[in-house]
């Protein structure tokens, strides 16, 4: 798939300058563009890099003070122009037509929806539900009794174990493993003796979980995941965990067992927080801090252990500086002696 | 399945107080409880949570110096009541039947014990070996000349590589991969060029690896997992580790190739450690830690790096403070220029 | 497999002290050892070692200034006798034959080339393209419109996701998963709304890939790996990263999304990267660093946040000091109020 810099300057109803007849293939961000790509200007921080991109044709706003011998379009809004080439210029997301395939392996009592897509080699066990329209990827497990809502799309190699529940237009991706035994033991006699781990996990409404993230069911009761809540790749959540509604966790995030996150809580990259911490609604956790006590709402936390923004920023700025205030202790010490020594002379 | 409180009453033999007919469907933490759920308090640290917890019953001991309205049932062990309700009111756990699914795949001089389970899609290669009882779960993979004991249980969507070991009564969770090569190159004209990786995974008895974890094979020898060695999830071992029994490793953990841990070490979530290094046994890692030397049996190690507990604790404390410190040095200058000017006066 | 102690110094050619008739059967890192196993020494640094090992029978060179009565072998160059060792010992790696397995779903019009093996249970969809002699493992997910080179080797239970592409000789250990969706949302009212993530992942010629590692597809253009890099396990690669040629990237490392990474560049484990940054060539980013700032060429950086090396050990001396430094300026304190009280004596 291929356009030229005029057909793609009609399509976007833009404004062309330089060559008309230049081939684009491909799509990319200013930075990562090479020849044969289209890019866009949203702000002017990157107006300097259209000097400097290997993208072979640029969109950008009608008034970006640009000066360039370079080929452009110049538009309304980039980013909608933008996203309109993409449309064109990308493949088309697949999509699983339903069906049940030959080689799932379905229960005999499994309740299957209308319209669902079941793909190959896929396992649906005894007593489970699946929602009107929901798609199970090739080789999911989706286990004993779990209940899965309408417009589900779970990804090839997703495991959900035994009584999980999803809600509607739930994502899962590829490698996703929920309701594996939360990790519990108790020491008898200097071993480590398993604690059965009886609850569930329950995922609401619109939640995205990413590729090969884990979320233990709980040790009893249920581990929860609320409604529009993103999880990204490799997390970790704990048995027990109840993360509220609209929460974003980056990637290679650990929570150990039984913490509760609010609602509109952001927690960055490779964070990790301790266990039966409670963190308030619209709370933001920096990326590789560690949380070892409740956070009260509205908190902006970084460092390891954590502590409020403000508090991290006079501690890190100072730390920063420590080599010079050694020195400056060193002086002190060097005037103070000879002062000292000028005070005991005679 | 839910039960009145009075019904609850009876099954633990206790005293009940508040609204008998209250019907009850889930159990959670005093903490996570929704209505309709019981809960329990097995410390005094929890009583003031009974006043405020959403549970709509609540276990605690008789002697409890708890003064409420809400519907109790006082027990003389709260934590043993607990566990008898969870078990009436949470589903049973999930058991695999003996028997060998059509979809499996099983290589002819594979040898299969008595009473296995073997589950749709599941894959056992040439010269593998499987212990009476052991369930391999729904597309779970075992490789050459892999040997398993008796009474594992491998969940869906496992991979272990050829020639994996395991002891009896070994739990794997979903998405484990056991024998993986390790990482291992030599630069070569600027480029790395792979060193085989030619040993194997060798797991003792009793031990239980978490979701999504990743064990390599050595790359000569054996990389070990001893015996009653409790692993959580997305764990990454190098290839050639050894580790003793009856230790714990949270999640996140991240070990290089090549170092020996001893018996009974914890290793808190998110810690990392160098390769080559041999931690003492008994030692504990706190959680994010980063550990480059050797670690003396019985240490309490955290920070990165990694260093003993007073330490850390000395260092931490001086840098929590350190505003502080450098506010106190500012005052030294101005003091010391203000004496100083005074004493070069006439 | 096993093999007597001078049948060992045969086949290496090597001068035998001690007991000929030791029978060797595993091979070990000296400190790993067991009895039954033969190790090597290749450095003076491990000479000490020779003493306490527990291995049967030692490789090293012959004029290792190592006086003991246990069995050795004396040889040239212990390491290549001991690869010589490890590979009668040691069991041979397992191929793959060519083949298409009864259980494996191909789409009729995917393209396989020569001497492909596709193992039980692997689904291939429509349009994708598998080169010549690539091995398909078990129970992996080869999505639409895939392209992969010739001689790739994909072990059991990967999943590639639509339009990705992989050079030749491409290695993807278990658990892998190429072009889930970018982890991308917008605001709308409150809630995160999911931005199409429409973009591929495109893996160059000789890269291999670690167990349970997760590369996202881009958001729009491509997530690139570049030619000869080498990524270990759970690591996570945010969308429309582009990571340059004959890099090594270590465990449980995270990048956010469009990061650049130039060639040759070292990222040691849990290092955690921000978004939008580029790195220079042949940098190195040690272990557990955070780096929030672009990088440039031929850097060495620690820390969180990452700095210089340089800068790095002055800001941690000074730290690991920090205890002593609140002393002085405590001692400096009290001298200085001597000082003031005995100047203001009349």
């Amino acid at each position: 798939m291929s356009l030229r810099a005029r057909e793609i300057a009609e399509l976007v109803g833009g404004q062309l300058t330089g060559n008309p007849d230049e081939l684009i293939a491909g799509v990319a961000g200013i930075r990562e563009a090479q020849p044969g790509d289209v890019t866009f200007v949203a702000s002017p921080k990157y107006w300097g890099a259209v000097a400097t991109t290997r993208a072979s044709l640029i969109l950008l706003a009608r008034d970006a003070k640009v000066d360039t011998a370079r080929t452009l379009i110049r538009v309304d809004n980039p980013v909608v122009a933008f996203t309109e080439v993409v449309k064109r210029l990308m493949p088309p997301p697949v999509k699983f037509a339903p069906g049940i395939h030959a080689t799932a392996v379905i229960a005999p009592d499994a309740k299957l929806g209308r319209d669902v897509s079941i793909q190959p080699h896929a396992v649906i066990e005894a007593g489970a539900v699946i929602g009107d329209r929901t798609v199970i990827g090739a080789g999911t497990y989706v286990g004993h009794d779990c209940r899965l809502g309408t417009d589900c799309l779970l990804y090839p190699n997703v495991t959900l174990r035994e009584y999980t529940v999803l809600g509607n237009r739930v994502i899962l991706h590829s490698g996703v493993v929920l309701g594996a035994d939360g990790f519990g033991y108790e020491k008898v006699d200097g071993r480590h003796q398993k604690i059965p781990q009886v609850g569930t996990v329950e995922v609401g409404d619109d939640v995205e979980i990413g590729a090969n993230t884990a979320i233990d069911r709980a040790r009893f009761g249920k581990t929860r995941i609320g409604r529009g809540t993103k999880i990204d790749n490799l997390v970790q959540i704990g048995h027990n965990c109840v993360i509220g509604e609209d929460c974003i966790i980056c990637g290679l995030v650990g929570l150990a067992g039984s913490t509760i996150i609010g609602n509109g809580v952001t927690v960055a990259g490779q964070v990790g927080m301790a266990g039966h911490l409670v963190v308030g609604d619209n709370s933001i956790i920096m990326a590789q801090a560690g949380v070892t006590k409740d956070v009260p709402p509205n908190s902006f936390m970084l460092g390891a252990p954590a502590v409020p923004h403000k508090e991290f920023k006079r501690i890190n700025a100072a730390t920063q500086r420590l080599p010079e205030l050694v020195e400056k202790v060193r002086l002190l010490e060097q005037q103070l002696a000879a002062l000292c020594a000028a005070s005991s002379q005679p």
